[in-house]
């Protein structure tokens, strides 16, 4: 199947949804908010035009399909989120369903019978940056959100993500009881298509690359570093207890560690994403009595992660002493790492390669839906489409011809799947 | 002269001044703005109704004074400062001011003839927390605002400091031109009276001390280190540009630094009172690309702190270097050092140990008016009245025993300075 003849349907998808989203600065799609659904609306609307079927899960997430017979046979899953950063780029997220929509609709369009039938899934909640935590939609669809995931506050109204997810739509009963709300047995494969969101691809001239794994993370959200807050040219060395040069000396501490690591051959970055004296009492003369931030370790190893985390806490407890502060945590949120199918891997390469597209395998440094596929057993693979300028910016920026080539070994690794023994078997 | 019949008097203006400028929190009287114009006003109705006389000088400072025939005979100076940080205590500077004016009152009342008469200086904008820079009223008397300070913007409105200090009644073609503002010969001594805003004479329990001398410093009030903003997970360590970690390691290598010199018994602080990771684009899973920052060093040498300034910079320079950031620098802000006057010293520490009193003679980590009158060359001194929970928020706590303390004995140095020969002979 030639995919390369819907250009300009993607072309106009990405446009049309840029346009419905655009705030002005970049595209705000905010989780189970008003920029999601605009884009959900958008495509479904799209997919009905084409004879398309398209309806909900329990955890609000949009299924599309053919019309079929047998509803409960088995598939191959092809998604990606619908959602967005603020002010982020147009491609994070949706590239991926469009690529999946278009193989479908191509699929509908031809009438063609497969040996195991496409299903795309646009995820919602996929960005951390609206209740901190990471693959709301499809950790729903696995029945992996707690009681303390459903009570994270929004990040404008402090609203629980509960309330909003209702609001969408979901089940809210099966959500909270962890239920496991989709069939897995049925899901013989899950692709994935995503931008990539670091700069490896650009610099090694590749316009596609199929992920070995992704990294897992833990995360901090919300720690407080609390000192004394004094006038800052009457307190002599020795009787400051100065929350900045903790954190900063925290941070030193990490980055050490980390060098160490690394040399080790250990896969691992650290951040310090917001830092912030407290604006109700910060001044240039007076020692920082409290000091907010947040922490977050990425790593493709559990092991690494969890004993990174120990080293952290350890140095925080080693700090306190030293200087005379505290550390107060919020909840520690974990996402887990994965690795990728070995055949369906072998697929994706085999595509690439029979198209004569540059291509390397390359690890994962940002998490995405496919993981929580991995963890749950279900064969999964990912497709990177080379893209400027990093993600979670307005700058991003991905050449259409490359997406397009990604579209192509998409739908030729979905044809060639089914012939995937170990696939078959499972 | 017996001043400790004057402590319902002094309740009285602690509470009226109090009410005038609480603002639900602690008070604020911002530099050239209402808070301290309503404790001006305050306090010229209190001399006024005392008989003497109260005017503004060029720079909008009050004076008050007995009336007189000889206007331009040699005087002796009592002052401090009548504004307050933002949600500040009410004894900082309102304190010196109330002491001079009880000492004025005293002796206005009983008709007494001074060899040098006493004139009370109640200074506008003295904390830097409302322009960025400390001892504006005072520096303006003596022709030491430059053009940029006069430019400062004012931490809400924005507005130039010029335009504040025009709004108070400054003649600010005089202040631009740098004039100085009073006739320094006259003033044979300047003292003030302050809470101590450090932990020291709480700990060593003394109701007074006697000041040395008074610590300079320099600030930059913003700073910026600017990386590159990119996906935490997705850009490996070396090709991080991270400014937090630049941060961090600035202020670590300025911890560093300053251990070793406290070892060579050298006298500093250092503080970065304010630092934000950019509100506009940070986020938890974000390599921050932007932190603001202040910096703020404090020593009584000015050759410390130029030579820790060089350092800071070269820091900068190494970290700009290896972590590929840059740090941008507004302008620096300097205050000198000031010594105390021996011969004042010796007067303060004679009546203090006349009354009985514990004191100790202890170097000031704050600055104050009187280092403006000590590099003028017009001998200095300053007394500390014992405080708790240090200055600058509410909980500043000074008894009124202590207190009244403080104003006998600069009332009994005020007798004995004139028969001091080298203030006499100066």
């Amino acid at each position: 199947m030639n995919l390369l003849q819907f250009r300009s349907l993607a072309e106009k998808i990405f446009a049309d949804v840029r346009e419905l989203t655009f705030d002005g600065v970049g595209v705000t799609r905010a989780s189970y908010g008003e920029g999601e659904a605009a884009a959900a609306d958008y495509l479904r609307q799209l997919a009905l035009s084409e004879g398309l079927e398209v309806y909900a899960d329990r955890a609000a997430n949009l299924i599309f399909r053919r019309p079929t017979s047998e509803p409960d046979a088995p598939v191959i899953w092809v998604g990606s989120h619908m959602d967005s950063v603020p002010q982020g780029g147009n491609y994070d997220g949706l590239a991926g369903v469009t690529a999946g929509l278009l193989c479908l609709i191509a699929r509908q369009r031809e009438g063609r019978t497969d040996a195991l039938p496409l299903e795309v899934v646009g995820f919602r909640g996929e960005e951390s940056a609206w209740f901190g935590k990471a693959y709301v939609g499809s950790s729903a669809l696995f029945g992996k959100l707690s009681d303390a995931d459903l009570a994270l506050p929004q990040r404008v109204s402090g609203a629980p993500l509960s309330e909003y997810m209702e609001k969408a739509g979901a089940d809210m009963d099966a959500v909270r009881a962890q239920e496991v709300l989709v069939n897995k047995d049925r899901i013989k494969a899950y692709l994935e298509v995503h931008i990539e969101q670091g700069p490896v691809m650009v610099a090694r001239s590749l316009p596609l690359a199929v992920v070995s794994g992704i990294r897992g993370n833990f995360r901090h959200n919300h720690v407080v570093c609390v000192g004394d807050a004094q006038h800052s040219g009457v307190v002599p060395r020795w009787l400051r207890h100065d929350s900045m040069f903790a954190v900063a000396d925290l941070i030193m501490r990490l980055d050490e560690h980390w060098r160490v690591l690394l040399e080790r051959g250990t896969d691992l970055v650290v951040t310090a994403g917001v830092v912030n004296t407290d604006p109700a009492e910060h001044s240039i003369s007076r020692i920082p009595g409290r000091v907010n931030f947040s922490i977050e370790a990425r790593s493709k190893s559990t092991d690494t992660l969890e004993a990174f985390y120990q080293l952290m806490r350890a140095e925080c407890t080693a700090i306190s002493r030293e200087r005379g502060v505290r550390f107060e945590f919020d909840r520690r949120v974990l996402s887990d790492p994965a690795t990728m199918d070995e055949d369906v891997c072998k697929v994706l390469s085999g595509a690439c390669a029979a198209q004569g597209i540059p291509f390397e395998v390359i690890p994962s440094g940002a998490g995405h839906d496919a993981s929580l596929f991995a963890n749950a057993g279900i064969p999964s693979g990912m497709l990177f489409v080379r893209n400027q300028n990093g993600s979670h910016n307005p700058r991003e920026a991905m050449e259409i011809e490359d997406f397009m080539l990604g579209v192509q070994v998409l739908s030729d690794s979905l044809d060639e799947l089914p012939q995937t023994k170990a696939l078959v078997a499972g």
